[in-house]
C-alpha cells in the first residue's frame, strides 16, 4: 500500500491530472478513504473476532431506512466452506485465501418472521421497493464494515460474483426465503509482498452535477478519463480488453457477458423477493 | 450531538446493554463510524464546494463494481428546487432546509451514451443485474461521502423519499434516460440547538451469523431488542406506533403504507430500468 496519508497525494493518486485542491491536508478519516484499493492478497495472520464486533457495529451505525435494519451478514471462515463459494463466484482465489469473508445480505426474513410471530400484515415485502431497502441497507453497513476494517490496518475486496449463482449460494449459506447474498467480501491483512495501488476514477465532472444533469459530463471528462486510465494500465502493466470505454462496454455487451447475472431476477423471485 | 469519542461509550450508545468489549477504545475512524447519528436541523452556514470537493473524492474512492462507476450524484443549493424536491418527498422540511442537497443515482445513461458514440454493444444493460450495481455503486459512493461529511464535523441524514415520485423528481433534475435517484442526502452545519442522539440498533446477534444463516437469530435477539428500543422512546420521549415490531410492521403492511413506492418497479421501467 501507498504509505501517504496525505490528502493532496492522495487525490493525485485518484484523479490524476485532474485533482481537486484539498481542503485540508491531514484528516486520519478522510486520508482512510482516499488510500482504499482493493486487496485480494493476504497473509495467513486470521482476522479475529474482536475486529468482526468492530466491523459489525461500524455496519450497524450506518443509516438505515425506516430503521427496518433489512440486512444481515454471514461470516465465513471454514476452507471447505470458502472453497466452494469461490468455485460458485468463478473460482476467485482470493475467496479460498482470505482468513474471514463475509456475505452481505439483503434481508426481509426478519421482518417477515416478526410479523408471523405477532400476526402483523407484511404486503409490501413482494414489492420493488423493499428489494430497493434491503439492497440499500445491506451496502450501506458493508461499506461501513469495509472502511472499518481498512482503519484496522486490513484490506478488503468486494465480491460481486455471490450474484453469479444465488440459489446456490443460498443452499450454501442455508439462507431462508426472503433473504439474498447482495455481494461478498474478502476480508484480511494485506501480504506485503503483493502491493496495491490506487486506481483512478473518472474526473469529477464526469459525476457531479450542478442543479440538474448535465448530458455533456459524459462526453469530455469521459474522454479525459480514457487517457487517465490508459496512462494507470501502461504503468500498472494491466492488460486490458481496450480502454476504459471499450472494457467497461465489452463487460455490458450482452447476457454471455454476463457470468450467470442474466438470470437474476428470475432468481431473486426464487428467493422470495417478487419486486412487483 | 455526543462529545465522546470512546469507542466503548460509543458501542454502549449503539446497543445498550447488549454492546461488545471493544478492541481498541481510540480510533478517530471507528468513532466517526460509530458516532453516526441523522441531523435533520441545520446552522445557516453554507456548504462550501471545497467541503463538497472532498466528499465527491471520498464517494469516488469507494469500491465499484468492475471499476465501471455507475452512479452520478446532482448537487442542489437553489432554494425553490429543494422546495420542490421537498415537496416531492412528502414536505420533509429539512429538505429545504438543508444548504446542501445531494440526489444519488443509479447512472447506466454514462455507459449506454459511450456505447452509442463507439458503436459498441451494451444488452445487459436492460437486465435486473445493471440496475443492482447502478443502485449499490451510488450506495457505495454516497456512504463514503456521508462519512467524509461527519469527519469535516457536518450532519447528513438520507432521503428514501427520493423514491416516492421517481419520474418527477427525474423530470426536476432532467434526468436523462438509464439514469434514477436511489436516495438523496441532506448536508449541512448541525445547529447545536437541536442536539441528536445515537440510535440503538438490533443486538450484534440478530445480524450476524456464522458459517449458515441462524433462524434463532431472529427471535431471542429480536425480543431483546423491543426492550432496548422501547427504553429508547421513552428516555427520547419518541411517539411511536407500538414497539419496534409493530412500528416496523405497520410500515410494510401494504401498499397503502408506502407513499407511492409500491409503483417503484413502473417508474423503474419508464425511467429506462426494464430489469428484466
Amino acid at each position: 500500500m501507498s504509505e501517504s496519508t496525505d490528502v493532496q497525494t492522495l487525490l493525485k493518486a485518484r484523479y490524476g491530472a485532474a485533482a481537486p485542491t484539498p481542503l485540508t491536508t491531514e484528516n486520519p478519516v478522510i486520508s482512510t478513504l482516499l488510500q482504499h484499493r482493493s486487496v485480494r492478497s493476504y497473509t495467513p495472520e486470521p482476522v479475529s473476532d474482536d475486529v468482526l464486533d468492530v466491523m459489525l457495529a461500524a455496519a450497524q451505525s450506518a443509516s438505515t431506512s425506516s430503521n427496518l435494519q433489512c440486512w444481515s451478514v454471514v461470516a465465513v471462515r471454514e476452507p471447505q466452506r470458502k472453497q466452494r463459494l469461490a468455485a460458485l463466484a468463478g473460482q476467485q482465489r482470493h475467496i479460498e485465501q482470505c482468513p474471514l469473508f463475509l456475505v452481505w445480505l439483503a434481508d426481509l426474513q426478519r421482518l417477515d418472521a416478526t410479523g408471523e410471530r405477532f400476526q402483523l400484515r407484511r404486503e409490501a415485502l413482494d414489492y420493488m421497493e423493499m428489494l430497493m431497502i434491503g439492497v440499500i441497507d445491506a451496502t450501506l453497513a458493508a461499506q461501513n464494515a469495509a472502511v472499518a476494517a481498512e482503519a484496522l490496518g486490513l484490506g478488503v475486496v468486494y465480491i460481486g460474483g455471490m450474484r453469479d449463482r444465488p440459489e446456490e449460494v443460498a443452499a450454501e449459506l442455508g439462507l431462508p426465503p426472503r433473504t439474498v447474498a447482495v455481494f461478498g467480501m474478502c476480508v484480511g491483512h494485506p501480504d506485503p509482498e503483493k502491493p496495491t495501488t490506487i486506481k483512478p476514477r473518472l474526473p469529477g465532472a464526469a459525476v457531479l452535477h450542478r442543479e440538474r444533469y448535465d448530458p455533456a459530463a459524459n462526453i469530455g471528462p469521459v474522454d479525459d478519463y480514457l487517457h487517465i486510465a490508459n496512462a494507470f494500465y501502461r504503468e500498472q502493466q494491466m492488460k486490458t480488453n481496450g480502454n476504459w470505454a471499450e472494457h467497461s462496454l465489452h463487460r455490458v455487451r450482452g447476457p454471455e457477458a454476463m457470468r450467470g447475472r442474466d438470470r437474476l431476477a428470475e432468481a431473486l423471485r426464487a428467493r422470495g423477493f417478487p419486486s412487483r
